[in-house]
């Protein structure tokens, strides 16, 4: 494996440039995760990487905008985040990457036998299968990836504005990097950081703690997330700067 | 792979007896299905293998009466029959073959990953596990494994009891190894049989056209299936042949 791009140094803050990739020609794949969900970082625009297929992991951002599907080998992406309910994955593969696993790659992960058997070879999990047919018609009745991109976009750009607004709140992530699913920050402090947790939490506003590893505070805020609770959040990061800030 | 019992040439009619299996001494494991839901066949008890690990695909009849989990080494069983919603498979696995799995298999597929993991290594199906629990609490509700036993046979009884009074229904599995999940059953000739599907499916009483690969009839009766659609079924029977015998 060539690790084409590193972020630990900076602590995955930003989403590396194209000409930082240090990329293998000839490589069998390149492989990127299109969204950070700890982090909070993007990936605005697919990396170029010539004539080697392009594997995303995508579980994160799917379907929260458009992307160009022919750039991509490869795409898969758990569907518990902008999908349906955990326990689904949608995978899109290039037709000639199908046919090409290991002998010892057991049946129930080679893409071969659930092409051949247009995804049917087994009991597929028909609830969340149906969950998924209920959201993508809801997404269609929202005006489709277009409309629901131009929504996200506004949604996090509030949040965003607001951590910009003073220095009391600081964003984790880089400005051109940041993730309009998953927005990461920090307090001055760990305490106020968990005072802010605790408060939001206590005014109906939950899940605000970052994830284990990275500590801070992360508002997730994907598709099915309501713009009514982005507000609530600005405001409640206001009301929170004036009495601690 | 050593075939220690093959039942084609018998249209896989029967269990084998236990002086029948052509077991192999020191093999890593021996394989078995609990329950045939194609063909309705039932092991009533496990094979006797000695030292050899016992492995068995329980998928269809789990938790539809007691078993001695301490004679299996590995019990694997999808959720869809008795357990809940397809998308969950149940395993229990004795620790000492736990991390034996060749470097080869995929990280999802090794049960030591799920073991260290305590079956939390990734976002689980977590609907599905849910619907599990409310199954599981049914069942202590219904008595428990000792009693779905008693009231699975009882049901079964009724429908072989209907099959085994005249010569008009033949039952496909031989009595000693009939199942008491999928009662497999054939006419006089298969235009009885077609009429048969169809006019139960006018009378409410759906699914019991044959597997595709068998064809005939299938009664299936999973611990959900209520008594009352049994009597239905052989009320159905009754007057079937009273029409068409």
């Amino acid at each position: 494996v060539n690790v084409a791009f590193a972020g630990d140094a900076e602590n995955f803050a930003r989403i590396p440039r194209q000409d930082e990739l240090k990329l293998t020609p000839g490589a069998a794949y390149v492989h990127f995760t299109s969204n950070n969900t700890i982090f909070g970082t993007e990936w605005k625009k697919e990396p170029e990487v010539g004539a080697v297929p392009l594997v995303c992991d995508a579980s994160s951002d799917i379907y929260s905008r458009p992307i160009d599907v022919t750039k991509h080998a490869l795409i898969y992406a758990g569907a518990q985040k902008n999908l349906g309910p955990s326990g689904v994955t949608v995978v899109i593969v290039r037709d000639d990457l199908i046919g090409k696993a290991p002998a010892t790659i057991p049946t129930m992960l080679d893409f071969k036998i659930h092409a051949e058997n247009k995804s049917l070879y087994n009991t597929p999990p028909c609830f969340g299968i149906y969950i998924l047919r209920l959201v993508m018609k809801w997404l269609v009745a929202q005006g489709g990836l277009d409309a629901i991109g131009t929504i996200n976009v506004r949604k996090a750009a509030k949040v965003y504005a607001e951590i910009d607004r003073t220095g009391f709140y600081r964003g984790h992530a880089a400005k051109d990097s940041r993730s309009n699913m998953n927005i990461t920050f920090r307090l001055p402090n760990e305490e106020l950081e968990k005072a802010f947790a605790k408060e939001a939490t206590a005014a109906g506003l939950d899940g605000l703690k970052g994830h284990r590893s990275v500590g801070g505070l992360r508002a997730s805020v994907y598709n099915a997330f309501p713009e009514d609770g982005i507000d609530a959040l600005v405001a409640f990061m206001k009301d929170f700067e004036r009495k601690h800030g």
